[in-house]
């Protein structure tokens, strides 16, 4: 789902960033017509993201530079793998690599640490999918939830502007402190807002439940639940709207959140907690 | 360093991005006379980094939002510690909460992970510092290297137009492949840029470092050496330019680095490996 | 649901565009301290929308011009009302005049058209509401959808990012030429996107509504349905998604769908069909 | 008149504002390699105008959709003409289409609307002709301005930068509050611009018409004159500079005052008051 | 007829281009306490051009900068003359200094130059103005331009697309090689445009004048003619429309050239051969 | 060391200046089918420089525009000579002409001083550069700089960010008033910043220069010195830093200067008092 005008933004904010001015020491060393060869490796096993990126950064430092044998996002691979190859003139790859790595590096670390819960939740055979936050790097939004669908995770609302999430603040602010206010609270905002917007609720008692789903909501978030909370929250619930976990899940935790049944575990960690993966440049 | 159009620059794309055509759930929920006080308050301990892109995402949202008790960038944090105090209109409060939080969570990541790099070194009483690389977030160059030095570190290059940095695949297009050839190679290269700009050279074998230092040069980078050739390449270098230890730096190692008598360490992991702290925003 | 810096970029746009390198005019004839005061009347009865943009045009011309009695958004008035006082250095007022109308008098215009729809729904004491679509302005998009609810109607989906609309040449895509194919290609698409993602799938069609709403979806548009095809359809939908009726509905015809119970009626025209309402300055 | 930087520009922001992170309906159900072709077709008659627009659209989605047969700005069509075809990956055909249609319907139906009021005065025999105003869509006036032109109309002032056009305040500033003064108060202005800088002065009494002409002027604007005193302004101005028509006039007015010897009829309803022309993309 | 957008425009790319990531030296040596006071000082005479850019540069670096005792643009000066004071953080004047120098130096020595030329021709009692061309520094026209008349002199058109000027490569375009075919080619070149766009026509020779004026133009450019042919040429156009002469005109000669009776002298040199004024910033 | 996107932008705002709606000469006088060839020619002898902007300029405006027989920046040249070659559609190099003079004009004019000045250094024999300094016009830093570099200079920092250059008010500020603080305070800045930054020191006095070069520095500038001073100051330094002369210093005093024995002359003429050279395109 990236338009190839956000591509395009991104990598070029990137390198006006890292090379405001031209690339001093290329401009010192190497012969424009020197051509060079390059394979990205794999150092460590992972699952990729960003090849558009990669393209997009090499091209704009010099469009004659070609990239060939690229893997599609979200290929799994082993360490020593090779993601892509790289061939042109010298000057532009040597430029452009630290912008192209520091960008695949990020995006396939999240695909993978994605991947990671995404394997946990299958090893149960729960139904439950791998959601991301809006815990993502300001300015990288749409490639980080990218990265996540291509570790086999599912995206969230994109954010403020296209899905609603009533959390204890705005439901205060409704009124609704009490749980018997919800359900009218709830119906309050949705008549004022379209159709095609959804409404998740997020709640952190099993109280609430009863009276959010009453009021024909999108999802209920069940913030901070344990897992014997969750599968009791999954029973009220019924199948009249998606249920989602949140809060505090990490690797070892999300097989058994899988099991309670719910439909979405949301995780910042898979954006926010994701370090760079370790690929470089060899020469070829 | 940071200047005020680039933090403006900033913001304004992570409030576009997260809000692009406003909040529908603040819309729908929050009444416009509604006011709203917070802390920032901190769950872990840490080193503070990002006060002013904190400040600035709330008055984009609302100017008449208040910060106030903002502690200093570089200031040391306890567990529970109030970093900021936010107040104002609730509207625009929630509405920029989630974007000033992936700031600061992210640069105060940073900021303590260089601080923990920092202190291993300081224990050692050797007078090495610990320096960031280019190995940084794409779009928040600027502010993830003002984290490092909120957290105790020093600025390497900011990019590839404000110095030079020659690595293996430069000094082999100046036909220096062989050490005999480096000195030479170098001068070429110093002839044509101007006295402000160091020059910083790569080498990844004892015996490259005289001929290189015999050229003059700002710094040499002794990339992936053990700790027994760092000592001797110290000592080669005899203080005629800087030495810099680098290549796969982490934590437990950093002590026994910086015992080698190098001027500076650099460490791509203080910020790509960097996690995000955990700050919250508490109402009060 | 409009932010800040969406309408100081649309009006840095249009005043730009007006006045690239000043106003010739006022600069010959306007003495620097010369002040004006008007007020902005309704030459005709209608809706208001386009407060905010009316005074950030001002403020960006001249920030020392002060907008009172603004009207707030969706105020009814009649010939003659006043809407809001102008007051300032004239050399800015008569600058930004232009502009601020070309804004008001199309919103307003929007708003207007959308208020006449939903008197007509009102009337008949159907539930239904009128909702807009994205036949908008290009680059206008947010704030005729924000006169729309001025007008008291409701907005679609934003755009293509916001949610998914399954019309005919998607199906065949998917392979769902027969109706039977319906309900699997649709959750095949389901399965593809997150939670808070919004499906709504047109027909044109009774026989596809039950395979549609089989699949679980948010909505059902009905295509060009006659007014009895859909009463039919409410009633196969039977509350089980949205129903929403589309297609060729003008004043003269609203009343009459809206009685077929279905709860969205979208109408292309209260955006692209919308004239400029007539409002003015005049010195006061 | 367009550059295709302004082109570039508009068309960029209008997909953005549509599809900010991609078409979510899109990417869930169209494969990567599905071809299709379709026809812009007329479903009412019309002058078109917007190809330029249309293409750059396309492109920027996908540079390997083809536009052919594309009929040139300013060509009359009757209903059911084909006025462009368009082949090439149906992810990208659809994607863009909505955004296509928005700008050629929007700029034919200004250049229809302006080539009916040409009709109405070329039926006449006079030499009149009709030109646009200021009052355009905020962003779109290049767009809107050579739609004009594609119907047969002319461009009056670009906007505030490139000619002066004084009116009843600028007069009253210039202290030309009396006939007597205006001869004088004009030259003033005069002195202070450069020689191609046009001057236009808006009358709206016969007498101020031979004091304005004296002062030796580019046009004099006769807003709001009934037939009568148009046939007697410019019968005054004996041709020593342009005559203009202006205030309230409609298609069905046009005529008569076009008989009165003007020279130009301005009627900013063919911008502002222009509809959509109905035009679709039909599969071929 | 500056407008704040663009003086803000051109300031903010001045200072990010100086000061992309932070002033390195004032950030290491200036405390954020530390206040200065400067003036702003003439080392040479002339004429001040630049006001409202030095203005926002001192602002955008820092708000609280105040600038006091600021000379109107156009004022005229000894050397020594205070143009301005300077007061406030000290870190921010330091860091704006330069820029805010490189503008009002440059934009100074237009003026000055502008005026050189302006006086020269008002000795003579001629009636000639001097006005500028098109030969601009890149991005600076608006300012440029502005400076022109702050030294007395009026603008020529502002660019390609406010006003028409036919050169030889556009009349041998328009068939017009003989000079009887002029009139009817520049009248059709009238007949395309709207009555506010200005018509300038370049002329070589003698015999080319009474054709170009007979097609009613608003001025007539006599390139490279000897003052004998311009006292001709001046005679043969006999006030049906403007005169200009241009064409390697410098300030030994442009006495002679404006007895000769020509309304405009247009000089490139004013622009493109001005000097950066001395002027400096110096504490007080 | 100019990169794409550099000059890309600086060309489009150039473009967009002069013909911000078009060429309506162009549009009103050249067929689309008319081509047209013209060679840059030299009216005046000269180093070229702009070769890319030039190219740039053409292809924005027109991609079909050819350039050929380009001579590389760098460049001497007689008058006369042909410095490219330009063809293609007529309308776009007409519409391009005057922006890409305006361009190379300025460039070449920089090139050509520049090389005045090394000229004059050549002939002594010494080994001074001739360096930039800051004064460069605001928005063409990069190709001013770039500019010197094709005319035999070096370039001195790029701007406030990449260098630090500490003058009298710093050192105040530092509390180094008197000489003995001057060690001490510079080496307080050195502790603040990356090893990678260069520190230059300016002086005015023959005494400052041991208490300096005592802290180690990259350089020091020996502001206004007499050429006495001047070779007291080299010996003094004793090449244990890079020595630079700077302030005032002419075409007649330059060579002087050199044979003092300094590395650096830095001259603020070479950018703001170079006057564009004197290019034209001529039918070919």
């Amino acid at each position: 789902m990236l338009t190839s005008k956000l591509v395009t933004d991104v990598v070029e904010r990137a390198l006006t960033e890292d090379c405001p001015w031209g690339d001093a020491t290329v401009s010192a060393s190497i012969p424009a017509d020197l051509d060079f060869q390059a394979n990205l490796v794999a150092r460590e096993p992972g699952f990729f993201a960003g090849g558009a990126v990669l393209v997009e950064t090499f091209h704009q430092v010099d469009p004659r530079i070609d990239i060939t044998n690229l893997v599609p996002d979200g290929t799994a691979f082993s360490r020593g793998s090779v993601l892509a190859s790289v061939a042109g003139p010298a000057a532009g790859i040597l430029t452009g690599e630290r912008v192209a790595l520091n960008f695949v590096q990020r995006l396939s670390g999240i695909a993978t640490l994605t991947s990671l819960f995404a394997s946990q939740i299958a090893a149960t055979g729960a139904h439950a999918r791998i959601a991301d936050t809006r815990k993502t790097t300001p300015g990288l939004r749409a490639l980080e939830k990218h990265a996540v669908t291509a570790g086999g995770g599912i995206n969230h609302r994109f954010g403020l502007s296209d899905a609603i999430m009533l959390k204890d603040n705005h439901l205060a602010a409704l009124g609704a402190t009490a749980n018997s206010a919800l359900t009218d609270a709830i119906q309050r905002v949705k008549a004022q807002v379209g159709h095609t917007t959804s409404i998740i609720v997020e709640v952190d008692q099993l109280a609430q439940i009863e009276p959010v789903v009453a009021a024909g909501v999108t999802g209920i978030l069940l913030d901070n639940f344990s897992v014997q909370e969750l599968r009791s929250g999954v029973e009220i619930v019924n199948s009249r709207c998606t249920t989602e976990a949140s809060g505090g899940i990490d690797l070892d935790g999300v097989a058994d959140i899988a099991t309670t049944g719910v439909d979405i575990i949301s995780v910042g960690a898979i954006t926010h907690g994701a370090n760079a993966l370790d690929l470089g440049l060899d020469a070829s």
